[in-house]
C-alpha cells in the first residue's frame, strides 16, 4: 500500500527547488510513495514538470503562503494557517497523509504540530530527535532543541521514545540506553537527570538502561540512545558539528600546505571519501518531531536533494515501522504499573 | 623574583612521576620558579635526584595521605586535611605559595580551594576555565563543570572573569564575550541566559559583549570567550573532545585501508603532523579555577610532563599577570555602579 507524504515545499533555504528534487529521488528509491505537496503552484509545477514520475505519484496544492526561517512560532501559529507548513501537519491530522515533511523554520514546525496533533497518549512534551554517526552504528539523541527546561517525567518519556525509535527505526534489537550527564559516577551531575535515572532503573519497562555517559562518549557508540534536555542536547549537537567542521577545515589546510602534502593528499583521496561519504550529514538528515501525535520530520534547511531525499525516506520508515503505536503501548504499561502496584503486591 | 609553586605531587593518573619531570620541563622554560612540592618523600626523592635543578629549586615536604581519584569532595574535605592536594592549597592561603597545581580530583580541589581560599571579592562562586583550540586564537570557555545550575548573576561574573583573563594570560587586546546558548536571535534560548546577557549590556565595565553565541561558534574564533553554566559547558567540552577523537580515529582508519592510502599518509605526513602537534590536547593542558582568592590551576589528571609543565607555566603566568586583582577591581566599578547610580543621575 503506498504512503501519502505531505511535503512543505516552500521550507528550507532551497526551496522549492530541494524539495522537489528531494522527492524524486525518495520516489526513485521507493515507488510506492505518494506526494501531496503544499506550496507556490507557479513555482512548484515547473519543477514539476522536469520529473514526471514524481509528477504522476504527487498532488499538488497551491498556496500562497510560507513559514519564514525567522518568523517567531507564536506569530507563525497565529498568521501561518494557510502557510505551506500548516496545510501539510493539517493534511497529517485529516488522514490524507500518514507522515509531513518540512526543511523550514523548526520552531514554528514543532508549535504547529503540537497545537494541531497534539502529543501522544502518555507523553507531555515532543522532543526533536535524530541518528548521528558513531564509530560503530549511528546513535540516537533527543531532545535536540524543543524543550528547554525539562523535568525528570520529560526526560523519562525522551529516553521511553528514543528507545522505540531506535529499535524500530535503526533495526537494533535491544538499544542500550542512557541519560548525558557530566561524571559517570551516580554522585555527580544534576539532580533532575540523576532522578530521571532512578524513574528508568524502576520503569516496568524493559529497557536496556545504562545509567549515564558524558559527551564523549557519544561518538564512541558506548549506548544506542542518548537523552538530554534540548538545551544541553542542542548545544552537543552544534558542538560536535563545530568540531568536525573545525578538524576537516584544519586537514584541508594541512592537506595545501606543499607539494608533497597534496601529493599525499592526491594518493589518500579515493580512502578519504570513503571517510566522508560515512560522515556525510546529509546521510543522517531528518530529525523526528517525536511525540507528536503524527509524524512529523524535519530536514535541515541548508540540505540539498540527496539529504532531503534521506528525511522523507525516514518518515517513510517511521511510518511503516508504527513508531508512534508502540510509543503509546509502551506508555501504557507505565501509566498500568503507577495505577495498580498495589494489585501486584496482593497477588504475589 | 621567583615566583613560588605549591605542587600536588600526588595528584593524577601518573603521579607523582609526571608531576616531577612536568615541573622539570617548566623550570627548563622558566628559570625564575620555585617549587613546593608536597607528597611521598619516599616516592618523590629518588625523582628529584634525577633532576638536580628542580631539586634545587624545589622544597620537598612529606605527606602520606592523598586524595584519590574518586573520592567524593565532601569526603575528602573531612578526611584530607593533610593531603598533599590539601597542603598545596594551604601553601597559597598561608601565603608560602602564589598558585597551586594539581592533576588531582577536580571537585576535591575545588571543594578545597572553596573553603581554604574563599571566594575573590564580589565573587559568588569559582568556576573551571580553560583555553580551547580554534581557526583563530584560543578561546576562554567557563564555566567547565564547577556550578550545576547557575543564576544570571553567576553567568555575569564569570563573563567578567572570562574577560580578565583573556585580556591577561591570553593576551587579547579587547576580548569579545558572549553567552552560549541556542539560537543566536534574542527571542530564543534559556530565560536565565537572557537575564545574563541584559546584565552584560547594562553592565558599566568595558566589555565588548557579543551577545550568544552556538556550539559550532566555539572553533570559529568569532569571540574570544564563551560563557556558560557548568553543566553545559563540560557536556560541551566533552562532546568536543569526542568528537575530534572520533574524527581523528576514521582518518586513522582511512590512512590505513590499502597501500595507496598508506602512501599518500607518508607523503602527507609532516602536514598532518603540524596539525596534530597544533591541536596537542596537552597544549591547552591547565585549567584555572577562577574566582578563588588564590591562583589554583588544576592539569588533566591524565597527562604527560609536556601537558603538566604547560599548567604549570599557566599558573605562573597568572600570577605574574594580576589576573585575580584585576578582576577584583572589574568587580567593584560594579558594585559602585548598583550602590552610586542615584548620584550620578543627579551629576549629569
Amino acid at each position: 500500500m503506498a504512503i501519502v507524504i505531505a511535503l512543505d515545499a516552500m521550507g528550507g533555504d532551497h526551496a522549492p527547488g530541494v524539495v522537489i528534487d528531494g522527492a524524486a529521488r525518495a520516489l526513485c528509491e521507493r515507488s510506492d510513495l505518494r506526494f501531496l505537496l503544499f506550496g507556490d503552484a507557479g513555482r512548484v509545477r515547473p519543477l514539476l514538470e522536469r520529473h514526471p514520475v514524481l509528477a504522476a505519484a504527487s498532488e499538488l496544492r497551491h498556496t500562497d503562503a510560507f513559514v519564514a526561517a525567522e518568523t517567531r512560532p507564536s506569530l507563525a501559529l497565529r498568521q501561518g494557517r494557510r502557510s505551506s507548513m500548516r496545510l501539510a501537519i493539517d493534511a497529517v491530522k485529516a488522514g490524507e497523509a500518514r507522515a509531513a515533511v518540512s526543511a523550514g523554520n523548526t520552531g514554528a514546525l514543532m508549535a504547529m504540530g503540537k497545537v494541531v496533533l497534539r502529543t501522544l497518549e502518555g507523553i507531555d512534551r515532543p522532543a526533536i530527535a535524530t541518528a548521528l554517526p558513531s564509530r560503530r552504528e549511528p546513535v540516537v539523541m533527543l531532545d535536540l532543541g524543543a524543550n528547554v527546561d525539562c523535568s525528570p517525567q520529560h526526560l523519562f518519556q525522551f529516553a521511553v521514545m528514543g528507545e522505540v525509535y531506535a529499535r524500530t527505526v535503526l533495526g537494533v534489537a535491544r538499544p542500550r540506553v542512557a541519560l548525558l550527564n557530566i561524571g559517570t559516577e551516580e554522585i555527580k551531575g544534576e539532580s533532575g537527570v540523576r532522578e530521571a535515572a532512578r524513574l528508568l532503573r524502576n520503569s516496568p519497562l524493559d529497557i536496556d538502561f545504562r545509567g549515564f555517559v558524558e559527551g564523549d562518549d557519544i561518538p564512541t557508540g558506548k549506548v544506542d540512545v542518548v537523552v538530554t534536555d534540548g538545551f544541553t542536547g542542542n548545544v552537543a549537537l552544534k558542538v560536535a558539528e563545530g568540531a568536525s567542521r573545525f578538524y576537516a577545515g584544519t586537514l584541508r589546510d594541512a592537506f595545501r600546505s606543499g607539494l608533497r602534502a597534496k601529493l599525499g593528499y592526491l594518493l589518500a583521496r579515493p580512502a578519504l571519501e570513503r571517510v566522508r561519504r560515512r560522515l556525510d550529514p546529509r546521510r543522517y538528515n531528518g530529525a523526528m518531531l517525536l511525540g507528536l501525535s503524527g509524524v512529523v520530520v524535519k530536514s535541515h534547511g541548508g540540505t540539498d536533494a540527496f539529504g532531503f531525499a534521506h528525511a522523507v525516506l525516514s518518515a517513510a520508515r517511521i511510518v511503516e515501522q508504527g513508531t508512534n503505536e508502540r510509543i503509546i503501548e509502551e506508555m501504557r504499561r507505565v501509566a498500568a504499573s503507577i495505577a495498580a502496584p498495589r494489585l501486584r503486591v496482593a497477588a504475589s
